[in-house]
């Protein structure tokens, strides 16, 4: 018997503890192709608030009273599939749950880079992805380039910043509360703004006087439209996440939006999955990174599947510096 | 003597005819390099509007009780600048005026393209270009894609709809009234959007059920919403206007941001004028898409240069089908 994460109703708002629920669930008979594994580690990730709504979108939703899931780390304890075997640490899509039966084409056994497992769920794993071609690719950013990064305490956003002055970039980091600014300013930025403390388009008016040539979004709202204003001749913008508007349903209001015509910005959203092919590019530059410290990871960690929802509902209320994990 | 439009007051809002005064002015005596230009045609562009404005942008703000400029076809009636003598035709920006001193490097002769001079102002000019390179740099569209293409009565959005129609593409257009949107229709769209008879959203999903890969952007807010909503994946934004906010002040409200991510959008603003470098291309397309009648023209005419503000006004009020023009 193994127990998993359920979609028990769907939010409206701001999740709560209710829309969860942790069930039994009898694991099929391994049949061939198959493993099963254990799970070490979970991912939550702020855009699975997304696939709690009933909507078409890049990743299935959840569906009401079916397991959930989600990235995860987990040993595998029996397999039915060739180039698998017990004891094997393998990266795949059943988290929320301690246990699953996962198709061996879909699990990715954890390459030898010298870094922990959990590593894979972060820096070196989809957040690491994330934050690296977001950068590079959709925004475009190079060297000498003055960038802003939102959320920048956050898994994605402390990546973002690290690459960023790997590259040689100027870097501007918002993060909310002083602890915070502390950790995103360990990280090597050039300018820390605490939104908590002044309306961010403030902040960033001062962090930046002579305006940024790169805006890389994990938050919208405010975020956004303060970096439209502040935005020079030519900027680019990779959108890649819109937290501040995940719960609310609010529509985003943009007080800047012409600046879009008059600065020449080109903003572009993208989706992970589709940089998933370049992973070899990735792990070339990260790996050496990770393994010299250029590159440090940082995590949250909640501990105890039980406690699954809680570490989700945390990524809303800025609960996680860094990469938010569950440890089983 | 010569007589020119100032800016008698910066509007709050929606700009009226008492923020305009047409006075004479002494022209200076002709120096070495400059001709003295009698205007046939003033152009009058919505983007005037944001000059209105005591705002740094890409062109400059007009100055409260100094004359206003503006794009102007004239003929020279004296040089003294090599290259140019009395009766050549002339583009030039010193246009809100019947008769100006202007320097010969800053005016054009107008190629002998078989057009009449107007046309210069229009589908030849900065209007023709901002479409042709809006649609096929700015937003990368290409043959078989689905073009939405708002304000398309307009002087901008009628020639975006027939260059992409000349390049196999599949159009959508928006227009307001039943008047417009039979003209729209006479350039050989594929459906077309009465924005004032439905919300645009409605209107948007039922034309493209299959959604749209291309958004030529004229009028910003609920178009550029719909726009959003309807997207398909990697779909090409071209902001080129955002008219809906020029004189409301008011933020421009997106309730499907989000999708930028979801549908992977990239959208660029631009600029007409960083385009003037690349206008042989734009001609060697344009000028035989004229001439063989691939691409019409069309023009609202305003006679006198004492209804140029009215003309201008117009703008705002959707008094124009196809280039608000003004006959001196």
């Amino acid at each position: 018997m193994a127990r998993a994460w359920h979609l028990k109703s769907r939010p409206s708002g701001m999740p709560t503890n209710d829309n969860f629920e942790l069930k039994d669930v009898e694991l099929p008979e391994l049949a061939d192709g198959q493993l099963r594994v254990r799970n070490r580690w979970l991912s939550v990730d702020p855009y699975m608030r997304g696939r709690m709504n009933d909507v078409k979108s890049y990743v299935p939703a959840f569906q009401v009273g079916e397991p959930m899931d989600g990235g995860a780390v987990g040993e595998v304890v029996d397999s039915k599939a060739e180039g698998f075997q017990a004891g094997d640490l393998v990266q795949h899509m059943s988290g929320w749950r301690d246990e699953a039966v996962v198709a061996a084409r879909t699990a990715q056994k954890l390459p030898d880079l010298g870094a922990p497992p959990e590593r894979f769920l972060g820096v070196l794993g989809v957040t690491g992805i994330t934050a690296y071609f977001g950068l590079l690719d959709a925004a475009r950013a190079k060297e000498g380039d003055i960038v802003f990064v939102s959320a920048a305490a956050g898994a994605v956003g402390s990546v973002v910043v690290q690459v960023a002055k790997a590259k040689g970039m100027k870097v501007i980091a918002s993060a909310g509360g002083a602890e915070k600014c502390d950790f995103v300013r360990s990280l090597g930025v050039d300018e820390v703004i605490d939104y908590k403390s002044q309306p961010i388009l403030k902040g960033l008016a001062a962090a930046a006087p002579d305006g940024i040539d790169v805006y890389f979004d994990n938050v919208g709202g405010d975020h956004l439209d303060a970096a439209l204003a502040l935005a020079r001749n030519n900027a680019r913008f990779a959108i890649c996440g819109m937290i501040e508007g995940y719960n609310t349903g609010q529509p985003t209001s943009l007080r800047f939006a012409m600046r879009i015509i008059s600065a020449r910005i080109a903003i572009k959203g993208f989706i992970v999955f589709d940089y998933f092919p370049r992973m070899a590019e990735f792990y070339a530059e990260m790996a050496p990174w990770m393994a010299n410290g250029t590159v440090k990871s940082r995590e949250t960690i909640v501990d105890g599947l039980e406690n699954t929802a809680d570490a989700f509902l945390g990524l809303f209320e800025g609960a996680n510096t860094g990469k938010m994990l569950v440890r089983l």
